[in-house]
């Protein structure tokens, strides 16, 4: 049974949220994934949101771009938490995203995550800090993989102390 | 049985768009007005959306601050004229509202007007304009009312001429 | 005759909107496309707008960027409902465009829609619904088109349901 | 035994923000506030999050205006779930403070949650929603907290209908 | 003979900008002030416009606030240099009016000032600039007022080295 | 003898504006380009700026990008007309070198174009109209270039009629 | 002999910035004020910045508003460090400001700080941080600044503990 | 013994801000690079902090993007100065990295340099200027540098009247 439920406005923000449903397989956490646009198919969104308590779900991250309403119109049909994820746009890179999910109205709250693929990672880590609060294995396996994140950064310290900054430049490949 | 409904994520945007409503009286076009929120009273908001072609309205407006779902969430349930309103806010002055109303996703749209005060203004202008389209009597009056503005405009010439740009200024007490 | 008239400041947004007059074909609607800057013909925008009306036009569509005068300036010659889209510019993305379209005065009504892609597609939507309000068969072709778009949802849903997230992902062929 | 951290960047938030520990009274669940910069005491930041889940606290809630670096410091310093309330400022009315809570890296989460008022009352919300996870009186509460926003509006409507939007403006002692 | 025509699509403008009519006294030029708006007087603005050059204006001063279409609209209609003011507006102190009037397409050039009060004397003494180029005795009264302000600020100086900083604050009763 | 000066802040900025020199070039107009940095160069701006007008410079045209300072420094040493250039960047895509070149102090005037493209054509078409002014040839050639933007115009549009809009835009050669 | 030398655009931005020179006062370094404009009085500010240097000048503080150039025009004229301090304005609440000071093209370095009240505070202790580099009295005392900030924090961490936070929020005497 | 140290949030911004190393090793002064996150890695990067001083770290270059934490982290730790650079990045081409590093709190300063490229060459150059106030050899090499940036500019200007506009646009190599 699914702990956490996923909803997109649209079936191209899948890849750009991609971190998200893969840190939870790796964290053995259970999920379910949803097309479903707070405008195209507002039946469809009120009926997946609001049986989502009473299905197991504990989390929704709802990803949308542009007016960004997803996450929003899922927070008015359930009082679990919703983590609103901004999809990148060409209106300042997703300011118009960002503003559309995170100026919610007092009384129903959205949490919003970081635009860009920072988001989808973000979501997924927020989801499962939300699950530790009562499941001590999950606070274990995250305190874990913040381990992982530090070593990997000492490694690339290492290597940079090893080859110098401009080998360490060249060796990233990136274009002058 | 009124044309026209307006819809309002706040009672408190009620006087912020005051000249909706003033408007639309004295052109002699009936209308509803409801307080609804696309967050906190979504069945709500679904049904008086949803009712509105049956109950012979013509066109909605719908006005809302901040994250300002209220137009987007109409037009998820209609395929009637939208006319979104975005309330001025402390950020950048409403750049959220007026970006969470203009970006509306392709297949559902939302016609955006002004942030401030004209927004209640030129909502019911332009829901006249909708009206005149089958309605020639309406067509006339903004004729009409266009001439009204022209003749104001005049007015103001002409005391202008009178007094001189530094009296004139002192009219319309402003200070420095 | 002509119901919808369509009016590009600069002949290269043609293709950024082309969804505009793709969907109008696609509902059996006639209209009419001109190039016409507010700046650089503004006789030839004046005339046109001006005798819309009587040409039996019912919506005027506008689409400019930049310092986008267009729809206003149309909106300044006639009564008739006028549908501005921004069109994207380097200045966030189409902020200048959108400001410049949705911050009319009072009195001028412009109904903006979104920049971008989708401005294209609902400004024919739009203009639609419009002529919906006193055509019933327009109503029950939107209805339909609302419910194609479900269908289409609903689809991919099914696809995302057979294949997984990764596989799916895979076949829209986006690089990580 | 408090559930909740409150964590202030400056004492002169508290105002701001006083719907959060209002609502948490409410729902009678306990909280501890400390004001701690991010950057003034460090230290004191640090050992206050960093012994949060040990001392009980299930979700902490930081405040902060401009570069509102404190909800994301906190979270570099646990695994628990940090909700970030950015605090309006004078650059575009808080732009600063959201861009500065919302765009955290990859790997570290912070839940933004709306600038200005309704920050307040929906850091406590959404953190109730969290222990609503594994709680069901809470989210009982929650639901009974949703009927009462309701009928506050229906009850606005009622006056609204009696009162006519003239007479009702008025009520609101608006100046025009 | 007016050299110079002001031309402000609000009278509610004109105090905002007072110090171009102010300055242009000041230099003994001669000037004509009209209310006329791009969107509501269309032919009114128009015919001032078309006209100047043959009434012997030189340079035209166009003031506009939001969608500010008129100094745009001016250029369409004469090859003069037109000097537009951004009237400060709600949405970001004035953005709208700043990006509506400075970013004119290819073809059709506006000279934007800045928005404020900086605006009003600053088209007036660009204005001037313009004369100057014919005109020496302009010149020379321009280079007459650099000097004056160059004074104002000596004389600044000689007060903050002979009061200090702690009473020179106090003498421009400013509070803390 | 160069009757306008162009002054670059960098060189990489000549081909972005190389519209500029080309209208001029044109209309027949002498002109001379320098690389000069408000920065690097003061002095050399300084003393290339204040010899200006005794060179016979009538109109300076000043391109700059980021902290745009270029076209004011030019002001402070002179009283010619100042025309600005804002180069597109990264940040909004230029609205920090609009906001540096426009937000001028009260004093001090410099005449802002269009960022982008449109700044290279615009300032030569500007700082033509101030030629215009005392020079009727000029006036004549810049009423010549309105009609064959006209002509241009109606041009394509006769194209549009004839080729019907789906091949017009496969005439451009604009990918979907 | 002054060690820092402050440099303010207009006489009016004194009160803005005033915590900078009561901090310098405080910590007993001395320092000299002077109004100048990059614009309007560009010799003196060129004569005052080139001989800082060898007056025994080491920090240059600037602060400017608008199009704010100050800083970036007295890093033209030398290599001493110079410390911007934007003044707050209506754009944005200074983003004009905050741009034109920053974005500083490679070659010419120009050390930010906040807008508004913090730019005064912060600009004297970043000048007294460069000065501590080679003189550890003025160490020790930034050091002991830092002890007295977390005193003054801990202090009212007492006080709201002993109030509880609805008294303290009526002792801050802020309206709700 | 390093005097100047560079801390990066991501190794992946180390090609962006090259040009700070290499001016540094141009300048013949030494430097330390770490990798080190203010949310991954925050003990880490207390500890470099903190140790710097007594290490002989006479300025710590701190660069980071999105919500950039790492400058205002680091001056947390230290009362040496702290220059911190903004990366660029999808919002606004940096917009959040600049507000987050720009708008520190009162009493906690950062020095904000461009963001993009400029930001790694004048971090160096304003680190070599704050040494240069008690090191007069390297005052005298940023006197040199700044000598050759003039030798550069002027070559251009060379090549320029020799070859003309047309064929150093086309030297440049830059498409049209």
């Amino acid at each position: 049974m699914p702990q956490i439920g996923i909803i997109l406005g649209s079936d191209s923000d899948l890849p750009k949220i991609r971190q998200c449903p893969e840190i939870l397989d790796k964290f053995g956490v259970s999920f379910e994934i949803i097309f479903s646009s707070a405008h195209r198919t507002p039946e469809q969104t009120k009926e997946w949101v609001e049986s989502a308590r009473s299905r197991g779900i504990k989390v929704i991250i709802a990803a949308a771009g542009g007016a960004a309403h997803l996450p929003g119109v899922c927070a008015a049909h359930t009082t679990l938490p919703i983590v609103g994820i901004p999809i990148e746009s060409p209106v300042s890179g997703g300011l118009d995203s960002i503003l559309s999910i995170i100026q919610m109205p007092s009384g129903i709250p959205v949490a919003a995550m970081p635009a860009g693929k920072a988001g989808g990672a973000n979501s997924a880590l927020f989801a499962l800090s939300i699950l530790s609060v009562s499941d001590s294995s999950i606070a274990e396996k995250l305190a874990a993989y913040r381990e992982e994140m530090k070593t990997e950064i000492k490694k690339k310290n290492d290597l940079l102390n090893e080859k110098g900054y401009k080998e360490y430049i060249d060796s990233l490949g990136v274009k002058k």
